[in-house]
């Protein structure tokens, strides 16, 4: 991996959280985004290049509803920037990693993403993300 | 803050994670480092200037085995850099922020740190950092 692109935060209240992390970081968000498919809403903040980005669900089926319900609010994954990622997921795959779809699916900020499995990477779930073209 | 430093991830047996994370990062840990005081031994990998620590824990008592007992292995904190350690503790508690300790520690990496706790941050444990002088 060559880049750290963002790290993703689970939150219940995104508004109330984005003013916590806005007096923490000394900045306000830059943006907030929704992601129908995945049922989350997502705020933007940036340190330095490096993102930060809240989640908060939009749906009692979405994985950041299921994630806060089993673990609480936290820490949620970690981001790293592909030129290729069907390649290297498919590498990644081939080294024992699990990914947990078999395809890239759209995420927020104008990426394609795909996801590890958490259970190969001690309990980090990592995620490739992609520009879209 | 104005730099991401490092992320700390907690795991329960820093070689065979060492192997983990250079499998995915693609890249070897570049040192490892005990630190007496926190009870905790590390390991460093560098993703484009940003740092990933490995914690495992030396001692029952340490911070890092009393998170796995809890929670489990995975993300651990995220840690800010700044130049005014002291100042930025203070001005952080001022705004309603809970710092875990009154005085900055010795942390790993030749730094001095102090850690913010989790239940005033969406349950993110953050660390700020200053280089030693």
């Amino acid at each position: 991996m060559d880049k750290l692109e963002h790290i993703g935060i689970a939150v219940k209240n995104l508004e109330e959280s984005n003013k916590v992390f806005a007096k923490l970081l000394g900045k306000a968000h830059y943006k907030i985004e929704n992601v129908e498919e995945e049922g989350v809403r997502t705020s933007f903040f940036d340190v330095g290049g490096i993102k930060i980005e809240l989640l908060e669900a939009t749906r009692s089926d979405s994985p950041i509803a299921k994630f806060i319900e089993k673990r609480g609010e936290g820490l949620h994954h970690l981001a790293f920037a592909t030129e290729q990622l069907d390649r290297k997921l498919a590498e990644l795959s081939a080294e024992g990693f699990e990914p947990l779809s078999d395809k890239p699916k759209v995420g927020a900020d104008n990426k394609m993403i795909g996801f590890i499995h958490p259970k190969t990477t001690n309990r980090v779930l990592i995620e490739l993300c992609q520009e879209k073209k």
